[in-house]
């Protein structure tokens, strides 16, 4: 792992001249042609490749009309791109064909990019599937490697994309290579008038990190296999390669476990994976290049383990599971014999039904509670000369560290399980940050970075986007960074349902994609956005429900009437960000809805990023009337959508909750309608009298209800700060 | 299942004896609080029901903005339905219990019900699960049954729902009537200013007929488990009892076969249902009171088989998976001994797995090809006094029925299976028709009627309401009707995907589950059509994405374009109904894309209705300048239309085809606009030369495009007569 995870840019080489060799007549041929090279494109081949995102910059918010320019809307952004003249026409007439050693995999993958294909484009396409074997020579699309490809960290994803104006080619070092080279294709496809085409192009694209994983937490509301499928689905098309499953919770186990059977059939409500579903969604996974590893989050974090098993725990029971959330007290006893012969017998059979290399066993948010008072705990603690609860837990994590060994496994866990004495090959999730990640790297160990990476807490996508696990300015060694092996997105499940995980997972979640496959310096968060709003599009046709859950939502919530005026509102409100959704007065449990306002509503909308540029390129230029329009009509839209919305809110019971939101988004949109008159007037003055109670009722406005926030109102506040005169 | 199936009311009846003496104490406190019967309650306790019907009729489309009325929502409508004084409120405090023996099946049914009722509502109850031995006298919800119920032809689904302002009671004879009347429940809830209640009412009802069946044909196009488990909620919802599972076609083999593994090994492109799949799906459907029926088509249909094993085909192999579709020749060998040594050991294994009492074999369109080029199967038949291809089969038939019978099963199949001398408790499947039921009804055969309920044809839905299995002039006696055990909407699976199907079977499918439920007076189509809207969006909590699917698919189509100038278009546009989309100079196959503007568009859409409607009621008052208003306000939408959507189809190729459609929903709108011209002018007239004009012009606008056709033209056609003076 180490030389692999390290050396990426040698070992990419390698890949090239192998392949360069193989695929030389290709090559050959489409030299002879003597392929131009754009001005453009030359500039952009050396690092940094800031150029290429300034150029690749959205101009369309510029004007209330978006204006379409040629861009590649390529997401996560190659290492390298050259674009060349030509243009690969799509017809009928198109095939695929395959060369490699067990082409199973990579057919499958081309099957399934013929059917997206066909299915974007409407063309029928004589093939339907690419059997190894298919005739080379005619195949508008050629897939060749060299090897399979392993599901393991290090493995060499980097692949060659090369489009001519009859030909295309994928070359990858291994079939896993193929299935990115695959999705790069996907995104490349265009449109003029003449049809559907791909522009000629030649591509050589690697990871940046070769851990880039999406933590699942199916333990607090189950997700069902189709959920998941769907979300590998997303993450294969992004690039992404690690599905980390958090399998058990306080409030649920989740796989069949045959050896004790008491956890999921007293610990899941009925909800869980069987073995065949684990390795359907192995499968699944495997197929588009990920990794599947399970986390069983012990010793804390543990109460549906104990439903079924009370006497490995370090109180007395009985046990129910869990509904509420939050750090609770059961834990398992770390000192009694049973508990090791129990998890003994328990990872021998995860061990097997999970092939990764990988176990992740959390270890977080132990509070000791349970230790503390167990006299028997701490008679053991004193004997042994074990001084605190994380020391416990440290002697704890060393005897299961030694099943998982037994059973070929490398341990991973969250930062709490950092302890001095570890073997050098578990990996450390750092959920603290930057700094318990560098602490780990310098001292050899591997870790990823999770914290930033807390999609369930709603913030800004480029929040996520600008957060380096090796940030430029990192004070790391190169040898030191070499130990960061990439990071996570961590879907935690308190407020999450099967019809809103999508839309809380993505697209947020490609840019953070993005961050770790693509060079560090690629981060023009404009661009981002741009090209994040057409692979949003694209994860749509995965099954992804996303964007129409959130419209299926706006239909319940307003009984079938109208939803537009509900989506107004909807568009520039978003949930309460980081834990304050719990701290509203209503205490959240398993069972709780979340189908209201709050969960319809995404992080992050679009109305509101747009409406920001829109306020910030207006008053950059006050006198541009048409800018001035622009504002106007949304403000003038916002003013006006409380009358219609509180007509339906009327009989909506469910809807009354967000009354006063719609309430203070008239008044906020009235205050930015009298700031811009102020702005635009030559005569009338503002006035500090008048500033004082905009100011007054925009802080009000800005208050949350319904568990949601306006998101518009700094924008509005800069409108009245520009009329303070 | 005969005695049971014919004397329902007698069982019915029973139930209430039984209930009300367990029930006693709760409905002697509601008499004495001395319930008031309302008046129109009163006239509709008898049948015919009609006078119900008449009094939900919905006024809305009356006036452009739809006017609402209390009204219930229920589909389908309840046997007897009596409305009371008094509202039930629906707060954080609400509970359910049940009581009856081997409560699981009921219990998992409530916690459903508790999960559909919060997510609606977005109340926060503090109650998730309902276990047995909960507080029934706290409870506002009880649940009360006296048997757990059999999956079974005739099984008792009656129920009695009693909605007091203080409490709600659902009273079954079984386990399974407490399910039908838990979806009544739910279709109940209703809002007014201080929030959501129900109804006070005491609804008894129980089904029509015992058969009500949903066929998914999951072998042209494989649908993935979780397609069948939200369509078996849906299901589930409208009191539909048989999924008939079409598991085999010429184009797929569909399950897993552990006596013969290349049956899905071959046969399936790797798109099969494992065994586990199976059972997980039988779990499913059973909680929801729905039995599963499988379907193994043969001798014909059977190419997919053949892959796998030539030898048993009654021409040479090798063969491959069929990708067209339509009538094909392979069939089975029914001369040679190893094709029921095959049989036999195949349905031994499939048997098992599958518990409901009836096998499904199909036995339809065998075209005998291969049976009369083969000279030994013609030897055979000489030798055996076998006079035809049509005797083979019912000696093939008949070999089969043995086997079945072996395994405990009945056989069941489609109208060519019906010959003399089968045994009298197989069910014939009637594509053919009312004669063909009925012939077989006569001859004591039990039959279910599909014709008239092929959803796949993209008929309107009251072609397939209006479809009774036994319409009120029946010819057949009381005797002969105990034969016609109900019916099965059939979703064939030529032109259906992951994405479509479900805007294939719904809404449509709850009109015929209704019609095959509830009393055969229930039948006013405007009434339907009322209440349909609202069962629709309830259909969508349950996962179904008949209605969101369409939105992706429009944002597909314009590449992330505003989708609002393409759904006007397809808001007024149909596949092409029966059998016309393969008409078209396309051959569809397997791979065929299902992505288009066609298969975005619904049957029977409700702007189609609605136009319709509003142009006879113009039609009917002339002078009524509102409803001039109204239509002319459509018309101009539509005719200007196609100038904003031509701007998207040059951007997106794939909406090439539909650009004659736009064009021609202009010119027709063009047409309604100058015929609403002439009829409301006082000096205008239209003359001969103008009408000839028009007309053509809306015989051009009505041909198909894009396997697409305009479904307003006949309404404008209505105008462009009125006009004619």
């Amino acid at each position: 792992m180490n030389k692999q995870g390290v050396d990426k840019k040698a070992c990419f080489f390698n890949t090239l001249r192998v392949l360069d060799s193989q695929a030389a007549p290709f090559f050959a041929a489409k030299r002879h042609r003597g392929w131009v090279r754009r001005t453009p494109a030359k500039r952009l081949r050396g690092r940094p490749r800031r150029a290429l995102c300034f150029l690749l910059l959205s101009l369309s918010i510029l004007s209330c009309a978006a204006t379409e320019e040629l861009k590649l809307n390529l997401m996560p952004f190659p290492a390298e791109v050259e674009q060349k003249d030509g243009k690969f026409r799509l017809t009928e007439a198109f095939t695929a064909a395959v060369k490699g050693p067990l082409p199973d995999r990579v057919s499958r993958a081309a099957a399934r990019m013929l059917h997206r294909l066909s299915g974007r484009t409407g063309i029928f396409f004589s093939q339907g599937t690419v059997p190894s074997g298919g005739d080379w020579d005619s195949a508008g699309l050629g897939l060749i490697y060299e090897k399979p490809g392993r599901l393991k960290v290090g493995e060499d994803e980097s692949y060659i994309l090369k489009v001519a104006a009859n030909r295309i080619i994928i070359l990858g070092k291994t079939g896993t290579g193929i299935l990115r080279g695959l999705e790069t294709f996907l995104q490349l496809l265009s449109t003029d008038e003449a049809g559907y085409f791909f522009p000629a192009v030649l591509i050589k694209d690697r990871p940046r990190f070769t851990w880039r994983g999406l933590l699942i937490d199916a333990g607090r509301h189950f997700l069902p296999v189709e959920v998941i499928k769907r979300n590998l689905d997303g993450m294969g098309a992004v690039k992404m390669n690690v599905m980390h499953w958090h399998l058990s919770e306080d409030q649920g186990f989740r796989v069949e476990c045959k050896s004790f059977p008491k956890l999921h059939k007293l610990g899941s409500d009925g909800f869980y994976y069987t073995h065949e579903q684990v390795k359907e969604v192995i499968a699944y996974a495997a197929d588009r290049g990920i990794r599947v590893m399970p986390e069983f989050d012990i010793p804390g974090h543990s109460t549906s383990w104990l439903v079924g098993y009370p006497e490995l725990a370090a109180a007395p029971g009985p046990y129910k599971i869990e509904r509420g959330w939050g750090v609770k007290d059961p834990t398992f006893d770390p000192t009694r014999k049973a508990t090791y012969k129990f998890f003994k017998k328990f990872f021998a059979e995860m061990s097997a039904l999970f092939p990764d290399e990988y176990m992740h066993i959390g270890g977080d948010e132990n509070n000791g509670k349970q230790w503390n008072a167990n006299p028997k705990i701490q008679a053991f603690m004193k004997k042994n000369n074990i001084p605190g609860s994380h020391a416990l837990q440290a002697y704890f994590n060393k005897k299961i560290l030694k099943i998982l060994q037994k059973y070929g496994k490398k341990m991973v866990g969250w930062d709490e399980i950092f302890q001095p004495g570890l073997p050098k090959d578990i990996v450390i999730q750092s959920w603290r940050g930057q700094k318990a990640l560098r602490e780990a790297a310098r001292k050899g160990y591997f870790t990823m970075l999770s914290n930033g990476y807390y999609i369930d807490l709603c913030q800004p996508t480029d929040f996520h986007y600008l957060n380096d696990p090796i940030p430029a300015d990192s004070p790391l060694t190169a040898h030191e960074k070499k130990y960061i092996l990439g990071g996570e997105a961590t879907m935690w499940g308190e407020l999450i349902s099967v019809e809103t995980v999508d839309s809380r997972v993505w697209p947020r979640t490609a840019a953070i994609a993005e961050r770790l496959w693509s060079p560090g310096s690629i981060k023009d968060v404009d661009d981002m956005y741009r090209r994040l709003e057409k692979i949003s599009l694209q994860l749509e046709e995965l099954g992804l429900q996303h964007i129409v859950n959130r419209e299926m939502m706006l239909r319940r919530l307003t009984g079938g009437l109208d939803t537009g005026p509900l989506k107004v509102l909807v568009d520039v409100s978003e949930p309460l960000k980081i834990y304050n959704r719990h701290r509203q007065g209503v205490v959240y449990t398993q069972y709780s809805p979340l189908t209201r306002v709050v969960d319809a509503a995404v992080p992050d909308p679009k109305t509101v990023r747009e409406f920001r540029r829109r306020v910030e390129l207006f008053l950059r230029d006050k006198s541009d009337k048409k800018k001035e329009k622009c504002l106007r009509k949304q403000l003038v839209t916002w003013r006006d959508n409380h009358r219609e919305l509180k007509k339906i809110i009327d009989s909506s019971p469910v809807l009354k909750e967000i009354e006063g939101l719609s309430g203070a988004l008239s008044r906020a949109a009235a205050v930015g309608l009298e700031a811009l008159d102020f702005i635009v007037s030559a005569e009338k003055k503002s006035g500090p009298a008048w500033i004082k109670v905009q100011k007054e009722i925009l802080k009000k406005a800005a208050l949350p209800r319904g568990h949601a926030e306006l998101m518009i109102i700094p924008a509005i506040g800069k409108l009245v700060k520009a009329a303070n005169r």
